[in-house]
């Protein structure tokens, strides 16, 4: 058994089911960013975390055990997305990641912006030309220091 | 003559005369995302912002015509990017790039987040425990329709 | 289970029961073009159509239930296609690639043609030399716009 | 010298001269797909013709001998495009990729789509809801034979 | 069940049974190069084929199914092959691939050689030096066309 | 200076004056195929056959020498060729390829046909249905001897 | 101009005349690693740190602003390195990567060690049976929240 | 069964009873690098350290067998990590591998700093401003000799 | 059922019964690095031969069928090798490659050195600084001769 | 400058002047493999020796100086090599690369024959079937040791 055993058990369970990720986040009560990127492999959740995702999806103990193990974090199968919606990410990344690079250091000098100390909100905004997906992205600065 | 070598005046041009791009934008009258990719090669300006880009970097008529032009996309030399502030963008996606395609499907059903319709803004943050990068990103959701 | 079982499925009933896929686009009402990628696990069925599709292939009502969920998308194996008819179109995209470009751009300006708001049509035209595929793919034009 | 250098010399002209591709095609005689790509490095112009390019762009008399040489085709510097124009087009054949095999096979038995005796012709389609792309592909069918 | 079950369940059947190619090819009435190609799940046979070859290798009737289905072909699982036989093919590509591209045009112009409309004879040619392999190939030529 | 630039001179020289592969090998007293592949960087001259190349191509002695440096073989820019005449090639390797092994297999046990030991003709045969490109190609037998 | 040209300039100084990486961390008053990092193009400097490395290498006034410029980084030609020293490094994180995550999540949990918020020291230890490299790494650990 | 089937079962026993790598170590009486690098399938124990091994996992005397087996070793399964923890750790080499391979050729000369004559030690040290990773890396050094 | 599977079998036979590959070339009756190479799936055993490896492995009577079919060679996972020990191989080849190259054309002409009539041998050789790995390799010549 | 100009300087000297590397390895008083590698761009030479290779070749003092450093080693264009002789190599380690590792393991145990500690040297042997190159490798064992 595996991680990877748990998340497919996991999305198994939720289409049979119809389980939505907002109601797993509320049941779990944090946001239904992270606590679904913790179903699908890439978060590590608690003990008290893991036996409610447990409750809601079916896991035994030893399943409900694999989900407070640290991951092997990656959740795309290639290097360049082949899903549509996926790769509409990439593809801001790789169109304007010489831009955020540039107006990052020009506000903040060396350093990154942290995807580990890192949220992420997804809403959908209502817009008579057709709704639109708004994402807030929220990463510290860390900065290159010099030793 | 081609894009990169207006690119590449544009950008020696930035760090001799230490031009802003926060300045180019105000004085070009768009967002400082949209303007930096212009000058970085991925975005098409009209004649009347091309010159005043070109007044600001020096360029000459024809590489005003040249900004005018639409460029082929993608400013990154590797599929997967090397640069540590660019990759963590990757990073998310890939970590992430799984459940923002669940979030938005269970929002909005099947379809993209478009990168065309689309706009991005870059803040900074105050934060006692250090400040940070705060990123706006909006794309018009376009659905998959059944034909 | 998951949508890749559901796909294998499909086709092996398809082979052991000689079923046409023009004939299983008529019962659902749609064009064979969008019912085969959603039979080949690229497109969402509703609940209604996935009842047809089940009927037709024998599926299990949990079958059915992932025709409904939003796939991850990308038919191909590799990213450059071995398959002969395949690679054909690859290699019209990497021949003419930057003719499209360029036409569409003289024509449109920056933007692109939509792959999702998008339909396409196959068809047979006799010719006395050797008959013809044409096919007619139709993209809504999205415009890069300045913010 | 060589093929590229032409084709370099070609675009530098056409962006210094504002030339448009529809005058270029309409000049040749041709239609605008074919004499763009020709113009692009990617097909071979007769002596004529090339006698006409060379007018339009300002060719020298060995630079027109370049362009009645086959050249090395294909137009794409990465095998996964990340133009995002010319990406819809890989993205479709990705996506769409094993539907259309599926089709032309019913159709027409194992075979391919030639994308040599092959013609494509781009047009605007006026649409309220946004103006939209229309191409028509156009390739004979060639069967695999036993032997 | 797909066709590269079947594929592996002819091969095991030939080796358990010590079937020789060349007997499968005369009693399919077909060359030897293209039964063994449709054996190893390049090509598709009709009906009657497919039962020849069924009975030869002990195939169900819905294995036989599966041999009058086209494949997606490609019988290499790397796109550089690492078996040395194979390997040498690709390094004739690889060394004369520009040679064999130049003597083509110059004798026919710009188009191809057909690898569809296509037959290969592989024949032994005592030589007192050791004998040696010869391959015929022979392949329509296809010529590009203007429009 | 080294052997592309020598190619590159080569090839130049032959655009500019029109000369046919076919007479450099008649003058050299070579085959077409092999007097090719030498002039394009793939094979080693001789002294004398150097000069005769040299005087064909306008070469200065320094580049009539490299001609006699056995060069780094490859003549493809990418592992999968993009040219359609070129990549018809890889195709056949790639849908062939187990299919010759097979066969070279069956009539000599294990063991390569050689791509040193090795020669390729190529000629035109006239077909009312189109002309086809016929291909003879060579090559010693190379048996895995046990030690 | 671009920072590449400004680490080729300095490298070629360093050869030519006979610098020496620790001097020049000496007068810059920073490690060695650092120091020489920035030097091959992956840290920026301040403009007083810029003045003496210009200093040094006789770089011009433009040089040294392209010092204070926040490089695209990444040092390495291939993702795999081929130089036998640096693969080292490659392979320990290879062969050791699994074992540095699971010790580091045992002992802080989920999260990373920074390579930001990092330092190096490289030292030379005598041993009897060969002299070591012994490298400290230094990085802040920074945990996954949840949010 | 092979090396990896018993590196799974280890792994499975370990989240199952919640063993400790540093507890292994412990009891097999080496570093917890070394150890955890053995149980994850990279290095080799001996018949005693297997039985300990196999003792606190469980193991059958078989499996222990192929603890003692030298494993093919590489422990990653992408050349480029996606796992955040062991990326940082990719991109330490990456942005710091040509300063690391200038530091020790100005030390030592030419040669590697060996990744088999090699340990490692993984603490972690109390920080106010966070905790610390804190590595050493020990390798000999070998000088590449004349011959 | 497939060479993999027997491969497979004979490495857990091996691992089981301790035995030693130097044994098993004894009993062959042929040198140690052939065996090898041949219970590994590389070569191909005739009947006797596989009858002996049989009763060493207990291999079944089909399974010994499966010896003396000519494999798909290549024993490597990924084009660049891994493994250590694999690996400096790699690198011999990659840092010695263009020397050996130049080496054996200098003394023989344009040609390669044969993998095919070939042998190799590997001794210890006893070294007061540490015993040695002596590898002979012997491969006939092959010119490439004009034609 | 750097270190390949001075690499191709070299080559261009030598084809011009018709120079032996085994002529130039006499002068040096080493070998002929570790003197071409050198004079390829692989290994360090001192003051001494880059004075005599530099008087053969005609380099400059600053060039001679630039043999002294140590290069970024790997002498190969692409990870799988194209040129047949050295690919035949390549292939050696492919076919025989898991062989190498079993016997050398058998007769050391864990660890590796060092690429550092290393000679080859390369021989014609007189053979009446065909003279063979015959290369003798000399690496010193490195066992992995625990800590």
């Amino acid at each position: 058994m595996n991680r990877n055993d748990v998340t497919e058990k996991i999305i198994t369970a939720k289409v049979a089911h119809g389980i939505q990720w907002a109601d797993v986040a509320r049941k779990v009560g944090l946001s239904k960013e992270w606590t679904t990127a913790g179903c699908l492999g890439q978060m590590t959740f608690d003990a008290a975390q893991a036996q409610v995702i447990g409750e809601i999806f079916g896991l035994t103990a030893e399943e409900q055990k694999w989900l407070q193990v640290v991951p092997y974090k990656g959740s795309l199968p290639t290097p360049v997305p082949t899903d549509p919606l996926i790769y509409r990410w990439y593809e801001i990344v790789n169109v304007y990641g010489t831009t955020i690079k540039e107006l990052i250091h020009e506000e903040f000098g060396d350093g990154i912006m942290s995807a580990i100390d890192f949220s992420m909100d997804i809403q959908r905004t209502a817009d008579p030309k057709g709704d639109r997906v708004n994402v807030v992205l929220s990463g510290k600065f860390l900065p290159y220091k010099q030793y």
